[in-house]
């Protein structure tokens, strides 16, 4: 019950077959591999002909692989590097990704780009931060069409409890590390988003947008799997 | 565009048609209310002809709640008081509400009545926990088949990181406060869940089975509207 | 030029002409006070002619000082202590105190009692809290209005950044121990509010309605001495 | 209502405004930034010939920006970028701007440099901590004339508790994260200044210079529209 | 060389001729003991004809223990039972103990007593806290001329660090659980003095009066043998 | 009794005779030390003829020691260094070494490298996490037929609780700061290891590889002494 | 593989044979559980004739007990619940539990006590804390004896790193909740304990006496295994 | 009463008589100065013909001074920066100054430093910590005789404890940052001296030599009055 293809490549156990199983395809972390390890894992996903995406990818990493002729594209600002190939079926329904700030677009970008992998359709809803209310407002009605909400936002992260209060949706907040002093690198937003005083928002960790993306895709895949 | 029908009691703002609106019915929150304000709230939805659910309802309140006659019945695991009336339309698909050990009862009760009360079908799997890892993959292909997952655990926390590594519905994980010592009240389940290696889970406060709830049937209710 | 009339009771040093040299009268800090203290602090005041307020007074103390005929009235919601006596002059200008929940309600009224005692006018803006956005822009016109805003708040502490947002005077941000778990007795809404996106915020101690009133009413107090 | 003249960069949601709706004008946020946003924002507020502070501007940044020919002064201490301009009407009164040591002088000179800015008129008084209360002392009469204190202190924080001892006037306190070890980046001296046995005291995050400068605006602005 | 009369009574091994070895006597931590126990422990000392002091004494064991007909003395404030008989040799010099405020009596009370059953002569400062300057400096005089300084504060813990600013001495900072909030149960004084800006200042544990009478008569102990 | 043989060189006390006393070898803490301290520790042991291992030793350390013409051995994922020379008597049994992830491998190895260089045989297990609960179930039969297990994991740090859970050996549980935001550095899998719902494990400090082969081999020389 | 004869009681899954499987019997966790599924959960083991320990059994659980004529004994300072029955086999080799100071008894007796169920002879050396070494030299040599340590200690919780220095078995330090303030409930002997200077220490949660005694009996049944 | 010789440099109020006032003459902290004010301020005392101490001097501010031709000496390992000129008279008795570790010689090496400057004779016990119990107590003897203790360690900070237990003198204890994971930066050895068991402790800021320096010499400076 529990086999599956897995291929071993000596320094990590690739899962090429996990799109099937889970519905969700592979993604490679790349914090902490080297260039060969990277190219490595990029060229046996090439080889079944397969896309991946690359998260938390450095400049410098990005670089490296670049030299190496793989059809890769890489996003310097999601940090995200994507190597070309057959994708999954698109997802049903449409994920609002939401930031409280412009410094916040890193982390929403990782989310965003992530999700749009998986196959969803996203629209982005950035800089709407609850500082000045009318912003958000303004894009409420659209953010309410989509059928998940991830909303990212640093400082005192009140973005999830005010959009959670405002949609029907379920609503997946993101603290980020944007803030200084008492933000404690994140710790304040992830507290607030804890404490919502509004329903139907739930967390994921600090500045994890991957994080926040699969949970959307996964219940976008409900949809998916209901209309079939 | 935001007025909405709400009866004001005085010393509450009562949101009646919240139902209509969000596709969940209100619910009362009782703690910090006098017997008068219980009395009072639950009558105001009597007279509408809809139930409502009361959480974390100490056994004084509903004790003073019950003298009254009106027609309630409460549950001491759960700690929740519901008002018989009108409800909500049932929810398509079904929640597994999961815990790690007996302690973690309450919550999960908490969980599992809210959702049952939203109209969603709960089904129960108990005592689950990782140090004992057969009787999680006893349950697993009845957990698999839920279309949402609620992962209850207190101590280290880790169920709700092995579930979502072998599910593929949106996990929501509930930290718990059972433990001692380095637990903190909590905070180490918590942490535990925020850092989970496993992807496609999503983390509420310390012992809000409520809000898991909440977030697993705005889930479900994303279902029912593409249902029809 | 430090001299002062002070009282000195033995147990304490009273500070009976500080009204004249601060703007704003004593008030007195019921906490760890016996019963025989308590009663000989209020007399020193009976006797000066003079009004003056305890603070987080318990309903035991106050029912043991109403037995010694004293002229006092007790408010068992902001546990304040009021003697009859000779008032300030009023202050110019009025506050807000709004609160995001009913729980709120202790801390706001020590805020109100408090500034109400020192000769200001007071609004009360109950029950506003983010998550349900509507209540809050209901009454933001009157908010607007009053000189300064206190903004008392638990859970996630977001209502001081929306309010300042929204408004030109300062903000006084009071985070409650309102919550639970991931609250940490009230760390979560006072990290959020020390780190609001929103300008024109300053916080207080947790739950310490009575600080948010003596800033308040120092700022009002300076409106006055313009007026003179 | 809520309809406000906005100007989309595409990157950011300016509010050129601002200044009048709120009584205090934008400020920006270098952090982040690019130095090519930086510059589109500065033409934005050039073109309509409004002056405009940028904050926490690196001398990176500040370099950028110079070889533009913007007419723009940087203040390597307070780390601010003015560009010059038509400036908002002079605040009544004055802000005492105080600090506990020498180290803590970025911080009081991104309060000094906002607050002048911003209309006020600013008294600096430099390092009068309280290991040396003398200093303090010698000072204390100049202080109490101005209409506002703003308390910048690192290590134990106690100058908000003794200046407020001291004065009439509302005191923003501001920790920074001067210290070390137990210092824990400012947590120590923020804990001191919530806990503060002094009245009258308000808190800011940890080194927010500007946030202190805003609060204080705001409060003399009160006094603007009493006189007129 | 690491021998010592070690009296066994089979729960606790005392420590009756400690007062030879370290130059101050033996004391008895009372919280935890029976009221068995603490009889055992204080007849042994009877028989020896040794006056001893018991610390943290709850009421109802100083009630049990008066009972049994032994020569004690009680002190409610100070939690201190002393047993009387023969007392160590007066300390050369005086100990002045300061505290911040009322509510810090206990621990005050705590370190005096301890220091006089040392046989130190003490000075008592109290209510001399920050918020009112002017009742330090009143004292400042006297307090310069005692040989160690023991400050015992709450709320922000101030005292220590603008008394070690005055005096030559050596000061003994004491935080204490004195406060709510963010009080965190005396963390933020503890922080406060660890931070201290002025120097000859050292801390012991959060309302450890006990140990700060140690340490202050360690250092009396010290003139006694240069004088000898 | 406690006199040992222990060569002074000046900025260090080296304990060569500790393996005769007590079973397990020195070993050297290479953090801190200058170049010239590191080779006159390592010559010291070489004059005596034994092998010795430095632990966390930075490439540059290893490089300039290279220089020396020492007979060593450096690597560069484990960071330590081992200088040739006698070794002790292989070990009992023997030691698995499992981690829940790839970037767990320096602090594993940190483990193995050292219980290997204490005698012990060495299995490893890697890439194991509960994410991907297979991977661990594949290899729980050889880690059952092991002594004793060493866990290592970072992130929620759950695999020490599941391994616990199928095994009967004693399981050393080594959290690691792999991992970002809500880890805190490893705090988030201390925290988990410490509160585990599974017996027989007990823990080290983060990234305490070293700690943990410690443990390990202390309890494989009790199999050792007993056999003899 | 992993099917085990397990008794359903409907409110837990007992784990009869789990004594035969791990090489350790079943224990009772009481907290939380009524009189009815502790008295259940006794019979259930009855009827095997085996015995089981209970531990954190309150006096009020044993109480009740009790009276079901059960053939239980209970430990008041343990806490501990004993049903007679079928005893494991003696495991080889002796435990030595050492404690800190008195208040450590409890902690310290639920580790001896869960260790002689196990089957593991148990040498107590109480109140050996540092403070006073030579009640530790004292008995080190026959500490040295035994095959485990196991080290209980509050406050400071140096007495680990101390032992582990001086016996070359492994000590499992166990961190209690004896203090008060700083020890924020045991926060400070846990991290003294992790951050050991000395080698061959790991730890377990805060006052787990539990399962300090299971990792010592595990290490001990190693040794059966190895005799066999 | 408060006035005093203050030569005020425009970037600093120098304190030039403190010496013949507090008994202990001036010294500078370096952090955050720049060469300009360094030389400026070190000018000033040249001047007097005074020499003074310069505290976490830099390797870069110590190579910038040395230009400037002063008699400066500079030490490397205590980050001291000395100019020659007229010295304190000594103080009577001595200091132990002892560490743990090699790695915590800067710290105390800052003590030692700063307490000859001050006068003091200063003996060094380094690398006495406890994991290797008899370097210390072969030291013992000598360390009793000193006046003053200051134990400095990191790690498990359990050397403060043992320390105080077998001495008659005052110790002074200081946390060091040396360690890593759960040391959390010194917070350990912070928490471990603040919760000694042993009595005659009091501790100092993480890595504050300076400060157990001056609180030595403060003590050492009553004998000296007491001998004149």
């Amino acid at each position: 019950m529990m086999a599956d293809e897995m291929k071993n490549l000596g320094f990590a156990r690739l899962d090429i077959s996990r799109g099937e199983r889970t519905g969700l395809p592979e993604t490679i972390y790349c914090p902490g591999k080297t260039t060969e390890q990277l190219i490595g894992i990029l060229r046996a996903f090439q080889e079944k002909g397969l896309a991946v995406l690359g998260t938390r990818c450095s400049q410098d990493q990005a670089n490296a692989v670049c030299v190496s002729q793989l059809p890769v594209k890489y996003d310097a600002t999601a940090h995200t590097l994507l190597l070309e190939g057959r994708r999954p079926h698109p997802l049903p329904g449409a994920v609002a990704v939401c930031t409280g700030g412009t410094a916040d677009l890193p982390v929403a970008e990782e989310a965003a780009r992530t999700a749009e992998y998986f196959g969803a359709q996203v629209e982005r809803f950035y800089d709407v931060g609850v500082a000045g209310l009318h912003r958000l407002l303004n894009s409420i009605d659209s953010i309410r069409r989509d059928q998940v909400v991830i909303a990212v936002a640093g400082m005192e992260g009140a973005l999830g409890s005010v959009i959670a209060g405002l949609v029907k949706s379920p609503v997946i907040a993101v603290p980020t590390s944007v803030g200084y002093g008492a933000s404690f690198h994140g710790l304040a937003p992830l507290l607030s988003m804890l404490n919502s005083c509004a329903e139907g928002l739930s967390v994921v960790n600090i500045d994890n947008g991957f994080g926040a993306a699969v949970q959307a895709c996964r219940i976008l895949n409900l949809l998916h799997h209901h209309h079939e």
